[in-house]
C-alpha cells in the first residue's frame, strides 16, 4: 500500500488523478520518460547544462505538443489541472525539466484560448504558433522579465516594428525555436500598448548569451535573451491593453498561463518527502519520537499542499470556461485562489524539503545529494510571477476588503 | 463581488458548493434557519444553555432527518462533503448548534451504511433507528468517552444485558430522545467484544446530570450521562470486533462518522475572518502594512483550510462507496486524509480566530464579543476524536513508513 | 533537579534571578504571598471579582510600595528587570493580580524617574505621589485608553482645569485610591498639550461603573472610569509635549512603564508549561513520540521567551540610566527591543498555553481548569499598549530602514 | 543610528558586547581582518577552496591562539560568550572561515579546562597542545564523525596504540597541523573506553583525501581524514569513560566545546538581514505593506535569536566555573539551554535568510549572490553535533519530565 508515496497514491481529491482522458494520456507518456530523465538529472544539475537529449526524447514522444488542439497536431489537453499534474510528475524526477516543459505546455493553453476568443489577427497568429508546435516541433520560450529598461517595439520604416530589449530568466532559451516576448509599443502617435511578440530564434539581432548560473534550477538554461532591433511584422504580435492601466480582466489569462508552474514545487515536495520516508524506513531500531513527528507532519504538509493546489487548479479550469458578467471580477476570482495556493505551496514545499533533510541527516548536505539539489531548487518558487510577496499582500488584502 | 466572504463565495473547489441535490436542499433549508440561530447564539453561549427552541425549529424544518433515506422519512442526503458544508454554515452562526447537529446527521450516515452493509441483526436495528429519526423526530446522541472505568454490558438474568457506566462530553444529552453508547461486553464465556448500544433516554437507570460547563461550546449541553444498570434487549446493540485488537478496517466507519465535525471549525474560521474583514473595511484612512498583511494571510489560511478539508471529504465520500481488496488498507486510506485535514483545520482555524482578534483589537477581548466566543470554541477541535495529537503522530508516521 | 520548572530554575541568564538586592527582597516577600493568591485565584476568575483581600495582604506586606524610594517609604526597587520577574512570579499564581500589581510597581518607577529628571512642578507632584504610595497605602491606577472621544482638560473659571472624559480598561479601578489619567489640554490660547493628570478616587465627578466583563483577566477589575468635570488644580498634572507631534524621546518613558507587563505573559507561559509537564509525568506507560516532541518544544519556546524578555529588560534598565546624545535615538533604542520581545512573548506564550492544553487533553477544555483560564488570559497580551500589531510593524520597519 | 544593523548595534543584552577584556581585544583584532576576509569570500565559496591566505593572516594576527592562556602564549580568552561573538562577526563576512576558526578557539577552551581539572596525564597533554597552539602556530582540527565503522585504538606491540578509522566532516583538515580524534580503545582485557587522540598531521598512516564538496560551507575544507594504523604513544590521548554508558556529566564539556558554533548561524542571520534592509532602503517609492511586515519580523527574529543565544552562552560560562553537587545535573543544566538555543538559532536563522531573499527578490537566486550562499550555508546548523533533532527531542523531553 502507499498513501502519500509518489508512485501510486491512493487518495482522492488532492492532485493525484487526471481530470481528462488527454491528461491521462499525457501522464502515461511521461511515465515512460521518467527513467531517462532521472538518470541524467544529477549530471545536468551539477554542470548547469540543459538536457537537450531529454527534450529531444520528450518532443519525439509528443509531450511538447500535449496542449495543442488535436486538429492542429497535438493531444488536445485543455485542463490546467492535468498540465500541473504532469509538471508535478516531471518535477519529481527533475525540477528543471519540469520548469521548462511547463512553459511549452502553458503556451499551448494560452494560444488555444487566443484561438477561441481572440481578435481576428490574434486568432491567425495563435493558429500559426499552434501549428508550429503541433507539426513542426517548435519549442516556444517566454521572455517576460526585463533586465533593466523596458523592452520596446519601435515603428519600422517600411511598416511593422523593431524590437529592442534584454530579458532575463528565459528558461530553455538556448534550445527554443521561437520566443514570445513581453514588450510595449512606442507608436509615433497614440498611447503605448502592451504586446506579446512572436520572434523566431534565428531572427537577426536576437542573441542568447547562455549565461545562466542559478543557485538552483541549474539545468533550466534560464539565460538572458537580447533583442537588438529584430524586425517584427505587423502580423507577429498580440496587441493588449494600454500601458499602465490596471486591468483585472487580464488576470484570467495570467492565472491560466502561470498556475501550472506550481506543479514544479509540488513535485519537489513529493520527491523530498519520499526520500525522507525511505531513509527512515531503512533504519534499524525504533523510530525516535522526534522523527516520527517530523514524518507525520511532512505528510500533513504534503497533503495540504496538494489539496490546496488542486482546488485552485479546479477553480482555474472552471472559470477558464465560464464567463462572469464582470470580466474584472472573473480575473480576480481566478487570480486570488492561485495566489492563496502559491503561498501554501511555497511554504509547505520549502518546509517539506527542509524537514526531509533533517530526517535524512548530514549526508543531505553534500552537493550531490538529491535533497541538497531540491533545497536549492525549491526557493525559485518565491520569485515566480505573478506576484512578489509585497504585491501579493496588496492584491489579496484589496480583494478581501472589496468582498 | 465577494471572494472568500461567507455569503456567496464565488470560488470553486474549496468547500463552497454542495455535491448533491440533497445537499443543496439541506443548505437551502438551513439558510432559512440561520437568522433565528444567530439571534439567540450569544445568549445561549453566555448562559451555557441548550437552544431547545432552535432545535425544535430545526426538527420541524426537517434538518435533523436530512441524512435518513427518503424511504424512511428523510431527505436522503448521503454525501459527507455536503453534511460538512451544512455543518460549516451552521457553525458560522453558532458553533454549538453545529456541533450538536453534526452528531445527528452523522448518525443518519452511519445507520444508512449499516442498513446497506451490516449483519441481519444490525440492519434491523439500523432501520428501526432511521425510522425513528425519519418519522418520529428522534434525536439520537452519541456517548463515546468514558468518565473513568469502561462502560460494560453484563449478561442479564433473563437474557439480554444490563449497561453500566458513565460517559462525558455527550452533546445534546439533555434533549436527546435516544443514545448510542460505546461499551464492551463482559460475556460469561468467550471474549469481550466492542458494542454500540441503543438506549432510549427514558430507560430506567439512565440519568443526565446536565452539568456541562465548558470553556467553549457552551450551548452544546455536552454533559455527563450515567447508565446505572439499564436493561438492554439482545436486539438493541451492534456487536463489533473483539476488544483490544487493532482493526484498521474499522477506521472507515470512524472517518465517515467524524470528519464532518471539522465543518464546525471551518465555520468558526469563516465567521471570524468575516468579522475581521468587516472591521478593517469600516475603518477610515489607509490600511496599515501590518494589517494588510494579516488580511491577506487570513484569506490564504482560510482558503487552504477549506481546500484541504474538501479534498479529505471527497476522499471519504469516494471510498465510502468503493471497496478495496484489503479492508484494512481502505480504513487507512480514509483515516489518513481525515487526520491530515484535521491538523490543517485545527491549526488554521485557531490562527484565523487569533489573527482576526488582532485585526479587530481590544474590543474582541470582552466576554460578549463574537470573536471572544469563537476563540473559546475553536480550541475544542484539538480534543475531537479520533485522535489525540500523540496518537495521530503514531498513526500517520506508521502510514508513511508502511507506504 | 529542575531545569525550566517554575519553582527553582537552575538556568542562568533567562529571567530567573533578580539583578538587585531590592529585587531579591521583593521576590522573597512575594513568595510568602503566593499560597494565598493561588488559593482564591480560580474563584475570583470565575466570578470576575477583584481579590480585594489579596491586595490588602500585598499592601500590608509592602509589595505595593516596592518601587517607591526608601526615603519615601518604599523598598527602593529600581530595576525594570526585577519588577518584571516579580510580576512573572505573581502571574504564575494569578495573571489578573499580576496585571494589577504591575500598574502600581510601574508607577513607582516612572514617578521616581520624574523625581530625578522632571521639571520643578513635575518633581513636586512625583514626590507627593510617591509619598502617598510609600506611607499612606495609595493604590494608583492608570487610565489610558479613551472610550471614544479624547479626554480633555478645560480651563476652570478660578484657575486650574476641569477634566472630562471616559476611560476603559482601567485595571484595579474599583479599589484605586487615585488615578493618573492621560488627557489633552484645551487651553484658551496656545497649542493643546498632552498631560498626565493626578486625580483622587473620591474626586467629585469621578465615577467607576465597575462593569468589567473580560474574556480573560477577569479578576483585574479593568472597568470604565468616568470623569465628569472633576476639578484639577494646576499642581496636579504633568504637562508633556504638544498634541500630535511625533516624539521619539518619549518612547523611553513608555518602555520603562510598560515592558514589565510582559512578565504577566511569561508567568502564564511558565505555569502552563508546568501543568503540562506534570500531567505528562503523571501518566503511566511510555511517552508517545508526538507528546515528547510537544514537551521538548514547549521548553524551547519557554526558554526563548524568557531569554528574549530578559535581554529587552536589561536593555531598558541600561538606557534608563544612560543618556544618548540624541534623546529620540535613545527612545527608539529602548522601544524597539521591547517590541521585539513583545512579539516573541505574545507568540510563544500563546503557543505554550495551547500546546500545554494539547498535552493535557480534553479536561483542559472545562471552565474550571487552570489551563482554560490561562488560554483566555494570555490573549490580552496582544492588546497591550504600545503598540497594535499594525503600529508595531510601522515602527519597527521604520527603525530598520533608518539604521 | 543603527539598532539591529551589524556594524555598531546599540542594544544591550543580546549578543553585542564582549563580556571580558580579552574578548574585546579579540574583536578588535578581528575587525581589522574582516575586509580581507570579505574580499575573497565569494571566490573561495565558488571554488570550494580553503582560504589558506586568510588563515595565515589570522594566525599572524594572533586570532588562532586567542583562547590559549597568556602564560602559554595566547590571549587568555576564557569566555564562551566572547568566543561566540567573535565567531559571529567572522561569519558575517564568511561563514566557512568562522566555522573553521571556531574549531580552533573551542580547542583552546577545552584544553584550558583540561589543564585546570584533568588527570595528571591529561594536564600534561593539554599543556603540550596549548603550548603548540600558543607558540608554534599549531592548527588543531577535530575529527568526530565516523564515516562508517567506529574509529578504534588497538594495543601496539611495543606499548601504546595504533589508530584505525575514517572520519568525515573534518573542517580545516588539509591545513591542520594536528588532529584530535574521537576513538574507542579495544584493550586486550578490560572494558573499551572512549578516548580523544592527539595526532600530528604528518603521522605515518594519516591521509587527507581533500574531497569536500558541500552544498554550503564550501570553503571550510570539511573533508575526510583516514587513520590507517597511526602509532599513538600512551601519552597522546585523553582517556574518558567506558563505551556505551550514559554520562550526563560529560555534557558540560560538550556544551563548552560546541555552543560557540551557533555564532556561525547568528552571523549568517545578521548579514542576511543587513543585505535585505539595505536592498529595501535603496528602493524608491513607498514601502509596500508586505515588505514592511517582513522587515519588522526579520528584526524581531534576529533579536530573539541573539538574545536566546546570549542567554545560553552566559549560562554556559556560569556553570563552566561553578560546580553543582551532582555533576550529571550540571551537565544537563549546561546542555539543555544550548539545545533550546540551537533550535531557536537554527529556525530563526533559516527564516531570516529566506525572508531576506524574498525582500531582495529574484536576483538573490543566482549563484554569485551573497544571499544564495548564505541560504546554502545556513542549513549546516541542523546537522551540528550534539544532537540530531530526534535525539534533541529525547534529551529535552527527558529533562522536562525529570524536573
Amino acid at each position: 500500500m502507499t498513501l502519500l508515496g509518489s508512485k501510486h497514491a491512493l487518495m482522492v481529491g488532492a492532485l493525484h488523478q487526471p481530470r481528462t482522458p488527454e491528461g491521462r494520456e499525457l501522464l502515461e507518456i511521461i511515465a515512460g520518460q521518467l527513467p531517462n530523465i532521472e538518470a541524467v538529472a544529477a549530471t545536468h544539475d551539477r554542470e548547469g547544462s540543459f538536457p537537450a537529449e531529454i527534450f529531444k526524447s520528450l518532443i519525439d514522444a509528443g509531450v511538447l505538443r500535449a496542449t495543442v488542439p488535436r486538429e492542429l497536431g497535438g493531444l488536445g489537453l485543455g485542463s490546467v489541472h492535468d498540465v500541473c499534474l504532469a509538471v508535478m510528475r516531471l518535477a519529481e524526477a527533475d525540477p528543471s525539466v519540469a520548469l521548462c516543459l511547463h512553459m511549452q505546455l502553458s503556451r499551448g493553453l494560452t494560444m488555444s484560448y487566443e484561438l477561441a476568443h481572440g481578435t481576428d489577427a490574434g486568432r491567425r497568429l495563435a493558429e500559426r504558433i499552434l501549428r508550429l508546435m503541433g507539426n513542426e516541433d517548435a519549442v516556444v520560450s517566454g521572455a517576460l522579465k526585463d533586465a533593466g529598461a523596458i523592452t520596446r517595439l519601435i515603428p519600422a520604416a517600411g511598416g511593422g516594428w523593431t524590437l529592442h530589449g534584454r530579458k532575463i530568466l528565459v528558461s530553455m532559451a538556448p534550445v527554443a525555436t521561437h520566443f514570445v516576448v513581453q514588450a510595449e509599443t512606442r507608436p509615433v502617435s497614440g498611447e503605448p500598448r502592451l504586446a506579446s511578440v512572436f520572434v523566431p530564434a534565428g531572427a537577426e539581432g536576437l542573441s542568447v548569451p547562455d549565461n545562466w548560473d542559478g543557485m538552483g534550477m541549474r539545468a533550466s538554461a534560464s539565460s538572458e535573451v537580447i533583442f537588438d532591433g529584430c524586425s517584427i511584422p505587423e502580423t507577429d504580435l498580440f496587441l493588449r491593453g494600454p500601458v499602465g492601466a490596471r486591468n483585472d480582466a487580464a488576470l484570467a489569462g495570467q492565472a491560466v498561463s502561470s498556475i501550472g508552474l506550481l506543479g514544479v514545487y509540488a513535485g519537489i515536495a513529493q520527491a523530498s518527502r519520499d526520500i525522507a520516508v525511505n531513509a527512515a524506513a531503512g533504519r534499524k531500531g525504533p523510530l525516535s519520537g522526534g522523527v516520527g513527528t517530523l514524518l507525520a507532519e511532512l505528510d500533513a504538509k504534503l497533503y495540504c499542499l496538494r489539496a490546496t493546489l488542486a482546488a485552485a487548479l479546479d477553480n482555474t479550469d472552471h472559470y477558464a470556461h465560464h464567463a462572469l458578467e464582470d470580466p474584472a471580477e472573473r480575473g480576480r476570482v481566478m487570480m486570488a485562489p492561485f495566489q492563496y495556493a502559491k503561498l501554501t505551496v511555497n511554504r509547505n514545499a520549502s518546509a517539506i524539503v527542509e524537514d526531509a533533510m533533517t530526517v535524512v541527516g548530514g549526508a543531505s548536505f553534500t552537493s550531490g545529494h538529491p535533497l541538497s539539489r531540491r533545497y536549492r531548487d525549491v526557493r525559485a518558487g518565491w520569485f515566480m510571477q505573478p506576484y512578489t510577496y509585497g504585491d501579493a499582500v496588496d492584491f489579496l488584502s484589496g480583494c478581501a476588503l472589496q468582498s
